[in-house]
């Protein structure tokens, strides 16, 4: 059987870990990356790949029989999303939750006029989190959910902070507290604030001769973003942001807690992930791979993780994976 | 709607379980329970379903939507698996390993026949833990993984010491050794052997008189079952056995270590459940929600967890989930 042809649209950290996560799965191959940017300044690791303008996608149609999508939720993937769908099939990491509902529609739209398959959405959360919510929510469902993130830079909470007078750069990590995660994992079943859940950790380097105090105080009294939690603000230099900032390492738990009689199950999903936009990478070529499967089958239309059967992300036979994993 | 019409093949801990699984999903409801026993000895807590003889389950073909089948996968399934799935979609958790493959087709065959989906082996292991090794591997497909099982009742090994001479009633607990999970967890992805990963407790009531030194020599030498492990052997009056070990709690561990670049990410996947048959029946009640619908589109023969999309196993509508839970 023919490998299955890949195209990435969009080359920065996301798109490179779809590169290199395609050479961990020898079904699959990379065609080209697409940019918006000037071309010649993208080198790619895999030599066989080639690079195009994000314009010239409309003739590789018949080159690529999934375009995986790299670029981010607030900007690319709302207009990319849909030019994409139009084109190729397609699967991306759409993950500003509140917008999925009205961005499924718009893709559904595309996806099915053009009889495409374009997987929404999928990454860790939304993704492998949102799964084990539903896994575990049909199983138990009168029990109580709770997710953690972290620890891990919160890319929202940190354009927030950059965001004040007199801040020159700034990370933020959001923190999971060890005495809620272990008061669930014990079954105490508690009743959580988002301040007994989480605790935001700031990195920032201010400008010269900015209010440092006022700083401080701007943050911690920022509404939504930090006002409900516990924040701590550390300032630093330019040098040790860059030289002690730069990681992308990330995670979270899922539980789910529900009883059958009068004691409680306890449901846990934990991810430790070395770098985050790796792993998300490595869940979109899966998915990848499922999305080109059910075009196969004729199907179309936008699909998300809970529409997608699980032996359809494996590259094995459906009976060796019954008489190996099951 | 109407709701889905369940019948329930055994009214054991496991059939139990399901008539009160089926009490907490409002979409679903008892019609039947089915034994091979003397219909007078049952008293259902469902007082709108009936029971019958297993022998009258074709005069029922039409009442009932999906038969959850819980007899033992030793000696009931392999009968009444075919049995059932000629007559109505069937679930059930057969957990014989090395007989999944030939059981899948045995139900396939007969359920392709007569038109029927009939869901195999679902439950929490095989079931949960086995959807969790298949995402996880899928997403990085050069990992490393370990199941561990407990702390709970392995039912197998408490049969083996109960054959052996001199033993009157025994029970053997599975205890997953703390000091590699922790190791696995914290990425130190060590080379594990039996001994290191899990450790057997046996709690025995000797026979009058019993050789006792000879009954811990033949659990602790026999082969498969606990030579490959450090054995404790506990001697227990019969009144300490009936108050203290009829907990059937249990639970475990799937941990998938994979890498993207340099370090490895964890994927943990654990369940602490507080009875392993309420909480396997549980997994039963959504799957016999999926095999109904699955039916309903015209699908047939056998199919296992990894052929189920996660949205058919809840009761809410695709757009409800995706703005809730994704």
């Amino acid at each position: 059987m023919r490998k299955t042809r890949i195209g990435i649209a969009g080359y920065g950290n996301l798109g490179k870990g779809v590169e290199s996560a395609i050479a961990r799965n020898p079904d699959m191959e990379l065609i080209a990356v697409f940019t918006r940017r000037d071309k010649s300044g993208i080198n790619l690791s895999c030599e066989s790949a080639m690079v195009y303008n994000i314009n010239e996608a409309l003739s590789m149609r018949d080159r690529i029989d999934v375009m995986i999508l790299c670029g981010g939720s607030a900007t690319d993937l709302p207009d990319q999303g849909p030019f994409f769908a139009a084109i190729f099939n397609t699967v991306d990491s759409f993950d500003t939750h509140a917008k999925i509902p009205q961005y499924y529609k718009t893709i559904n739209d595309v996806a099915i006029k053009n009889s495409h398959v374009s997987v929404i959405s999928a990454g860790w959360d939304p993704g492998l989190f949102s799964l084990n919510r539903l896994y575990a929510e049909s199983i138990l469902p009168n029990g109580t959910q709770h997710t953690f993130w972290g620890k891990g830079v919160s890319q929202g909470h940190s354009d927030a902070i950059r965001r004040i007078k007199g801040v020159k750069n700034a990370v933020q990590y959001t923190v999971p507290i060890d005495k809620a995660v272990e008061a669930i994992r014990t079954g105490a079943n508690p009743n959580l604030t988002p301040r007994e859940k989480h605790y935001r950790e700031c990195f920032v380097v201010p400008e010269k001769d900015a209010d440092k105090s006022k700083i401080i105080e701007s943050i911690r009294n920022m509404p939504d973003y930090f006002a409900d939690y516990d924040t701590d603000v550390h300032f630093i230099t330019e040098e040790e942001f860059n030289s002690n900032h730069n990681n992308m390492s990330h995670g979270g738990f899922v539980f789910h807690t529900g009883k059958t009689g009068s004691r409680n199950h306890i449901i846990e999903y934990s991810l430790n992930l070395a770098s985050n936009p790796e792993f998300t990478a490595s869940v979109l070529v899966c998915y990848a791979r499922a999305a080109w499967r059910l075009a196969q089958m004729g199907d179309k239309g936008a699909k998300t993780v809970f529409d997608i059967a699980p032996s359809l992300l494996s590259p094995e036979n459906r009976d060796d994976l019954i008489a190996r994993l099951l």
